[in-house]
């Protein structure tokens, strides 16, 4: 019998146990034995939940019962997510988290350590919620070079997203209702200043590389400038605007960033919506594929919790290959990426435009009589910056993905 | 040292060696050792080709040769693939396969031979080429009760639509370009007739029921009935057309297709446009997922069978699960299946279809005077086929997706 233990019974903690019960019969067939919920550690109490008797609050009971060989860490944060899911490894149980934090800061750390341990720290849940992406990274494109992620990683912007397209929506307006209907936070600023894709992409591009991608040096531009002006120049483009989250292999190192991006509506992540997220991954001899569904949700996240709960169990002293080595990979610094620019010009500064710009088809918008809008050649980012200054009619600019 | 051989070195077959040359060490730091392919079968020799050296006209010799691990079968068709995967299954050498056929046909028996003989049968390229379908849900949906696939699985007729539709080409035409740009063969019957598709839903929906789906049992329609016309009342209720193969769990059993059909432009199967490929994954508690990518194609589909070479490279002597038994799944009967369905009638008839179909909107398009469109209401495959008979003026239908 596989026993397990959940570390922190919040949505995606009782998801988990939720999960398990709904299939239980499945997964049991799936790893061949069967899976009991033994502890669920939490401070609080839970009269009246199935699980009740299960509760503890001392994670030592867990720690120290040598029947536990599997534990879903669904705290989030830091701290004590990390002491707790090290001790866990060092005691050859594996840890199967949601906990992109930990993750970005620690990932290749508490790797190293399962592996010493001859057990697992699988993290399928971190990125993406429900779409798998982590293994088939790990144990399905493993022929290939892939020299490029991007994704739509945040569920929540791309809901304020959607509805600022969909219905002219200011971005306030739109953050107001994802609040009211619980897909964003009290305080939104983890998702609507790109932290929690910076994150993510942090982890993704430190398995494209192989070593550890400090998630403090990718530039990260949150969408609280973005404004129906810009999805009304969008729409007059055949174009939208999505956060994205983006790496790519260059070939004198790798680049990584959060930002809005215009994109045309062929592209593939066009088509993502509301809650959902993307993940496109571009590899040298297979080319463009996309992992999509539903990027954040109790029982989303827990499947994904709980597909690694599976690997666990079929894996017993077996530690499953992940390359993500501790060394950090140093990011090409951002200025020097080069992109082309969407950009938003008062025309009293048509002329300068012109002459910073060179001759760039102009839109503009009865909406918005006293500007115009232009989509830039390539450049790098200084360079962009450098101009930019010059211009004292500046409204605002948007990348675009290439 | 992991050694493998390689069966027919036709366009997927010396695509795998292109991508082992291509990405050698990142391949060898995956499986942590080198990889040599030591035989290459084929009927033909190959002079001036880089592996001249390494091919053999006797498959015994790759058989009986005990430094040979693995072994990538890229032949195609049931024989000799059939028998010569058996012999290297029984030997303890692991298969590799990029042939749907074979899958369809006899995958569940060649899996338990291997899980016999502690070797693997693997075969993510023989659905969706180069997108990872088969080992996220071998091994990381493993916590979901898959309730529905849909996917776009054949490339072909997917660029045969995707012509018809921007350019209002008729099939005709449309196949003739797939074919001069080498994307439809010379006999397209077994693409646009729905026979591939077919295949690949067969061994999806396998792996979903966890028994057999006998392909033969799959009702199939393919596209080459479909029309330009078709396309401008699909355009304008703002909808598309794709091929779609479909498998479902129904309460009483499963139910499996493939036909043309009509989706709303926010389906995202909608926007997977050209040779590209998409399988779309309903899970009871994941709710919708996508996987999006080249299904087809020299390197995309190498790519896919070097993964599974990776994988046998790091679980020699241990065989994969892969819950596929060889007893067979009853399918519903498709003339039971529920649905609702685009009609085209002639004019002469419309009181006759307001009889049958009762107050369904009407389309009327300048371009086809002599008919309108309708969307029917829900009902049985039966029920509409009774309906139809009983319009003189029918003139088509083409299935919604719900």
């Amino acid at each position: 019998m596989a026993k397990i233990a959940i570390l922190g019974y919040g949505t995606v903690g009782s998801g988990v146990a939720e999960v398990i019960d709904t299939n239980r019969s499945l997964i049991e067939k799936r790893i061949k034995d069967t899976l009991e919920v033994k502890y669920i550690l939490d401070l609080r109490e839970f009269p009246g939940d199935p699980n009740e008797d299960k509760v503890v609050h001392d994670v030592n009971v867990i720690l120290e019962d040598p029947e536990i060989s599997i534990i879903c860490e669904t705290m989030g944060g830091n701290e004590p997510a990390y002491t707790f899911s090290k001790k866990a490894l060092q005691a050859g149980k594996s840890v199967c988290t949601s906990n992109k934090e930990l993750v970005a800061n620690h990932g290749a750390e508490l790797i190293a350590l399962a592996e010493k341990n001859k057990c697992n720290y699988l993290f399928e849940a971190s990125v993406g919620g429900g779409i798998p992406i982590i293994r088939p990274m790990n144990s399905a494109l493993t022929a290939e070079r892939v020299v490029e992620i991007s994704g739509i990683l945040n569920g929540t912007t791309n809901y304020i997203l959607t509805k600022m397209e969909r219905e002219g929506a200011r971005f306030e307006d739109a953050l107001k209702e994802a609040q009211d209907k619980g897909y964003a936070e009290r305080n939104p600023e983890a998702d609507v200043e790109g932290y929690d894709a910076c994150r993510k992409i942090a982890i993704l591009s430190s398995l494209m590389s192989g070593k550890t991608v400090d998630f403090k040096q990718i530039y990260t531009e949150g969408i609280t400038a973005v404004t129906p002006a810009d999805f009304s120049y969008a729409a007059k483009l055949n174009m939208t605007i999505k956060l994205l989250a983006m790496a790519k292999e260059k070939e004198d190192g790798y680049l990584a960033a959060v930002a809005p991006y215009m994109i045309t509506k062929e592209n593939p992540l066009a088509g993502v919506n509301d809650v959902f997220n993307a993940v496109f991954v571009k590899g040298n001899t297979l080319g463009d594929s996309m992992y999509y569904g539903r990027g954040a949700g109790k029982l989303p996240t827990a499947s994904a919790v709980v597909g690694d709960v599976v690997e666990c169990a079929r894996n017993f002293g077996e530690h499953l290959p992940c390359l993500w080595e501790e060394e950090n990979v140093s990011l090409k610094d951002f200025s020097s990426a080069k992109g082309r620019f969407f950009v938003r010009v008062n025309k009293v500064d048509e002329a300068k435009a012109n002459e910073l710009f060179g001759s760039v088809e102009k839109i503009y918008l009865e909406n918005y009589p006293e500007e115009f809008g232009f989509m830039s050649g390539e450049m790098t980012e200084a360079e962009f910056e450098q101009k930019k200054a010059q211009l004292s009619g500046f409204v605002s600019r948007i990348r675009l993905k290439d």
